[in-house]
């Protein structure tokens, strides 16, 4: 699928890569940049992440057929329904939000019903996030190799006779078949089930690390090697938009980080008994879980 | 300093890199390797780390200027005490070991009193390792702007007008010019204050990442990405070597440990009360401290 006209909301490290992908792979005629400050937009289009560019979500949206927000999880869903009454009928909106289950079920609420045609939003999360940040880092390999989970609501995946479901269900498809095309392994799970296991791949590591960063004292970041650097990386990431990714996923969270805790007071009693084999076996089981996944 | 002839006890990924570096850097004639098993001395030497190899120590060392022990922490002091009954008279001999303190003091209380000649044993780590192991991941740039913590006993800081001691500082000075050669920055600090902020920035992180990957439900590690990733990558290391580590450190570790889920606790009482403000303050700390490390 060739699109005529893409529109990117927040055209940051997720979004300007996205642009980039578009026009490398030549996916796309026109690829509108949105955004709320010129400076970064005007960055974004020298970048070449973007064609065109406005501050005005009405007038970006309104000829677009595909509509991607790469905004902080907390504005997505009044953006979603403020799209939803300025483009145009046909048009699909997706989201790169970092938690999904709160997103999915407040539009299929509060938008379905309210939308004036067959505007579809569909959920969807790349795996492709990073500690930095802006348009200068994006990339148009970012989504290549990588996993993006598309979220469909209920309604969404359940076909019947009407003719309008059938639209819902070929929207899923379209996501799907736009990240695939990016270069990404598209995975379908229910936006319940994406948080509950990014809680424990993504949520729980962004805590665990800057607990570990917060902890360090800093007389003694001279002595910080490899080791202390890679597993702190994600530290670096947003604060505040890290803050709304945990509060909009704190049950599932919470649960992360009982388990978390559990597996490290394991640690912590084998190391106070002095016990080498309870120790090394806990750290050979860390390593078995770790060597499964690569570098 | 041009050395005759350098011996590396354990030709792994440090006793490799220092053989590579000292062969790019032409600051050896001879270069031998000491293992236990032929096959990894044959590998170190086809990749070049070293120019000669051999099974047995004392044939090893007896004619070498300097020893460098490349082995686990739990072999360092009986190696140490077996290598000095074998090497020339005016031999240095260092080690790579993670926790200094255990090594340095057993050394300085059962080594020197027996030492026939003026042997010295130096300690030493340089902040170079990885989770990768053989000397197949050695590297000859290995220690290149790395930190290498020097950590002389107490007696080998102390200079009075005894000859004896002129040369046991000396000792310590030319370990210290030895790592600088291979392009390190070297760091002098008493065995006690190396483990106690080695405990801090890298015994601890080694068992955080463990605690993480171990918490991680193998039917999610598809949803794993970058964050996943970087932060539990050390959790690959092996499992043997890391318990002595922890073991010969269990205090300091311990404390550390304490510090870390103090920390932690923090976090998980913020997103409990789902207090943004306190949540992106406990992660702005956070991050200010990875900011100040860099990448």
């Amino acid at each position: 699928v060739i699109y005529n006209t893409v529109a990117i909301v927040g055209v940051g490290l997720i979004g300007g890569s996205v642009g980039l992908a578009l026009r490398k792979r030549r996916l796309a005629k026109k690829i509108i940049g949105i955004g709320r400050t010129s400076e970064t937009l005007a960055k974004a289009k020298s970048l070449k992440c973007v064609t065109d560019i406005t501050t005005d979500l009405a007038e970006g949206v309104k000829s677009a057929d595909l509509i991607i927000l790469c905004t902080p999880v907390e504005l997505i869903v009044d953006q979603v329904c403020e799209i939803a009454k300025h483009c145009p009928a046909h048009a699909i909106i997706t989201d790169c939000g970092s938690t999904k289950n709160a997103i999915v079920t407040a539009l299929s609420k509060s938008l379905l019903p309210t939308l004036k045609n067959n505007v579809q939003f569909v959920g969807g999360h790349p795996l492709a996030g990073s500690e930095k940040t802006g348009p200068e880092h994006a990339r148009a390999d970012l989504f290549e190799g990588r996993i993006v989970v598309v979220t469909p609501s209920k309604s969404q995946t359940i076909a019947n006779d009407d003719k309008n479901s059938q639209e819902v269900i070929e929207s899923v498809r379209d996501v799907a078949e736009f990240w695939s095309s990016l270069g990404a392994s598209v995975v379908m799970m229910s936006p319940a089930e994406h948080d509950a296991a990014l809680a424990s791949t993504s949520h729980l590591p962004h805590i665990v690390a800057s607990a570990l960063a917060r902890a360090t004292d800093k007389s003694n970041l001279l002595l910080t090697a490899g080791g202390w650097r890679d597993s702190t990386r994600i530290a670096a990431g947003d604060s505040q938009l890290w803050t709304q990714i945990a509060l909009s996923n704190q049950k599932n969270l919470l649960k992360a980080l009982a388990g978390y805790e559990s597996s490290l007071k394991k640690f912590i009693a084998a190391l106070k008994k002095g016990d080498p084999k309870q120790l090394s076996q806990l750290f050979a089981e860390a390593k078995e879980i770790r060597d499964a996944v690569g570098s």
